[in-house]
Order: structure tokens, then sequence, then C-alpha cells
């Protein structure tokens, strides 16, 4: 997602330096005008503001704290811009650790996955100090329709895990209702569109239903990156002291369709597993 | 719900004939200008269409089966229409009792609540046959927005159950991501907010968030209800021999929120039974 939303901001002005572990990934951005790094530290070196975003938090601390990393070249009062999804802890900790160097950190992870960033409209859910915010928000208004700043450090995380949570749920109750309209013999496809006008509406439903009876998952937002975030949160909900038992389910329900061989497939792809579980 | 829904009749130009358990709930229909019929057995005497609407299968048979019941009256041709949300088993039993007696029958469970009923825009989710539809579509045109014909009699109820199973699903994933957003000392309402213009968004979250976030569920549809249509759901998907997980977790989630003492306050109060769980 990096692409698009770097190809944005050369598009809307900004002079971009870009580093990528494998180079050939930045080679559009180069053509389009952007300036090559060797290094994460280079391009702090190089930039006001860094912006990153990579799979998962250890990938993070590889990019921040490094040898080569964003902590040994930031400028004073330079402004990191951390769009991965990552634990709280660890944005908090590249948040400390910028701190002690003069640099600043927002943690800004996105819905609207990779349409979203190529087309610039995605959601980015923002923690950090309101200043920083300020600072940031209208380079980050080049590849979003919305962005908002929730609390400290870590609060962009946490709304995340609270969109991943509802998912979760709204997700595998809309596989179990198509599921049982199939099984009923009733027109799925037709329940679906009578149901979307009432209380059972849902931007899954909406979108997800048709292909969801179709079987197709070759698209979307892959299950291993759900895992990957519903594991945030049962892990921070474990630090909290609350329960979330349809997401601690759904998560293991997503373990399946992991196993099935479907660790690519789109979150709605829940369905798979069901109807493999009432064949098997 | 028979109340706005006949008033909306009597105010389209039809007579209507009424009968209640409760004679002074039919008194608003008869300063309309409703008749008042003693029994189910004489309002199917006296019209060509007859519309019941009660609490739950058992009152459907005494309301059809009873020796003052509709199909002892019912008139060559006579069609009957139930907006009740009943066992399909209990509609086909209906219907077949009235074919026996020359008599229609089509089972037209409906969603959208009192509000849906009162301002005449409820969905309506029908099962019989085609040619019945188009003789009780126009009636029912009167108090609703849509009317859909789903299948032989029994698909009106199970297009209904279809959409009990995602909301149980849907309503549990929203409880556990805004007691999450709670706990992590988020500003709830904030978050539904961002994350309602994304994947996450719907009808439930649009409508029930912010009440959600304020404890108030004195209205709406009630969890004793809402249990009655799980357990009928519960029943056919073991009929049908397929699992639906969270729709079977959430109707024990609603029983305890029964034990809470909540059985007449709105199906979004399991956000209360995650509040009360992790206080006890």
């Amino acid at each position: 997602m990096g692409l698009p939303m770097a190809t944005n901001l050369i598009r809307a002005g900004y002079l971009v330096s870009v580093f990528s572990r494998t180079r050939e990934r930045a080679e559009p951005l180069i053509r389009e005008g952007a300036t090559w790094c060797a290094s994460p530290k280079a391009v702090a070196e190089s930039t006001d503001v860094v912006i990153s975003i990579v799979s998962d938090s250890p990938d993070v601390e590889e990019v921040y704290f490094d040898a080569h990393g964003v902590c040994e070249g930031i400028k004073p009062d330079g402004l990191c811009i951390d769009m991965s999804t990552i634990a709280p802890d660890v944005a908090r900790a590249v948040a400390e650790r910028l701190r002690e160097r003069g640099g600043a950190f927002l943690d800004a992870p996105v819905s609207g996955g990779q349409a979203g960033a190529e087309s610039g409209k995605l959601t980015i859910m923002v923690g950090g100090e309101a200043a920083m915010f300020g600072r940031a928000a209208a380079v980050m208004g080049c590849y979003s329709k919305s962005v908002q700043l929730m609390g400290p450090v870590g609060a962009g995380q946490l709304t995340k895990m609270v969109n991943q949570i509802c998912i979760a749920g709204l997700v595998q109750g809309l596989a179990e209702g198509l599921r049982f309209a199939e099984a009923a013999e009733l027109d799925a496809k037709a329940v679906a569109e009578v149901i979307s006008k009432g209380a059972a509406q849902s931007w899954q439903m909406d979108n997800r239903a048709e292909t969801m009876i179709d079987g197709k998952f070759d698209f979307g937002f892959a299950v291993d990156w759900m895992r990957k975030d519903l594991g945030f949160c049962l892990e921070e909900a474990r630090r909290l002291g609350i329960s979330i038992p349809v997401a601690e389910l759904v998560d293991g329900f997503y373990g399946e369709v992991q196993e099935m061989g479907g660790g690519r497939w789109d979150t709605s792809s829940l369905i798979a597993r069901l109807c493999a579980a009432s064949r098997g």
C-alpha cells in the first residue's frame, strides 16, 4: 500500500524520498520523481516528515530501531507517521525513542485497503499529540477521505482494533445467515437484497454477500492479516481485563480457514469454513 | 403492531373487521371505522383477506385452529396472511388446514418494528404461492416499503431467521468493539463515528452505537422476542444439519440479559452483559 500512497503524495506536489527493502518495488516511484535512499536512516536524514508502512510489529521495530533505522537519522523536530497496524506497545516504544532524539511520532493505521490507497480514500485513525496531528493531517489528506485524531500515541491502533472486533462478529453473523439461507433452499442473494433494507444491513452485506454466495474470495483483506490484527485485539483485551468472546471464537475460525489454504482469501471466507464444516 | 397496520389499511380505504383478545386494544380502530367481530372465525366469515399478527406459534395455532378460529370461518377462496414470526412448520400446518377448506395462506413476517408499522415502512418477507402473493401485495403495501415473495409457505419465516442470525453476530461484534473502546479509554462515540465510514459500518452501528454507549435500552426490539426468534433459528439449523455457532452463543448471552432483568430491553443490550461480566 506504500506505493499508491507515495504516488498520491508526489502527484500532490510533495518532494518524496523513498526506501524499500526490495528496491524494484520503489522503481515506479523513482520514475514519478522520488529520490532513492539506501536506508530508513537516510530517509529520515533527508525529510521533515517520515511515513512508514510495513506488515507487522517486528518490521516496524526494524525500520525504526536498526543501526540504519529511522531513529538514527531523525532530524530535530522530525515527525514520523507509521501507517502499519501493529501492537500499541510497539507504537509507544517507537514514540519514546524518537522523543529522546527530539523527534515526534504518530501511529496512524488505515482502513480501506489497496483500493482506498489508490483512490486516495483511506480512513486514517491517528494517535499522538494534537500539534503533531496538525502538522501531519495535510500530508495524510493526499491519500485519505478521513483523518481523525483519536487520542495519545497508541490510540490509532486501539481504534483500528475496535474496527476489527466489530467486523469479526459482523462477518461471522453474515456468513451464518447466508449459509442458513442456502441450506434452507432460499435464494440467498434475494434474501440479502431484502434484509439489507433493514436492521441487518451492513457494509459487509452490501459489498460481500454476493461474492460470499458465489464462493469468491481472491480479493479484499486477507485472512492472514485479520488474524494478526485479532491477535493484537485479544492480547489487549486480556491486558484490559475484558472479554471479547465472539472475536476470540472467530479468530479460531480464521485459523481453520488458514488450514484450508485460505490465508490470502478475503475475510468474508468465513462462509467457506461453514460450508466445509457441514459437508465434513 | 396490529393497531398501526390496521389503521393504515382503514386510511387507505379498506373496509376492516377486527378481533383482538383484549377488546380495548381494538377501540381506536373501531373509532376509525372498523367493524368489531367476536372471534377470528367471525373475521374470516366477513372478509376476503384475513390478516393476523400475534406473538408466537401457539398463538397462531389458537387463532387459526380453535373452535372459533379462522379455519372454521374461512370463505371459499379466502386468503389468510399471518405477519407473526413463528416456526415454519406451524406456518405450513396452517396453510395445509386452510387448503383443505378451500382457503390459501401466506406467511409474511415483518421487520421494522412498531415505528415501521406506524410510518407504513415495514419490510415484509413472504412465503406462499405467486398468485396469492399477487392478491396480497397491494394490501400489505398499505403499511410497508418493501414486500417480497421469497418462496413457498415457510420461506417468509426462513428469510426472517436469516435476518435474525445476521443481527445476532453483528450486534455482539458491535458490543464487543464498543466495550473494548471504553475499556481502552477511547472516546467510544468518536470511534463509532470514524469506523462507521468503512468496512465495519452497519445499520446497528449507525442507529444503536450511541445508545449502547449511553446504556439506554428502553426501546426497539425486545430481547424476549429475539430469544424466541433465535430459538426457531437454532431448531431449524439442527433440522438442516448446519452449525450456526455465533447465533447459538449469542442466544445464550441474551439468556443472561434476561436474567439481568433485561427481557424487555432492546437487542443492543448485549453490551450491558459485557459490562456486567467485566465488573463481576
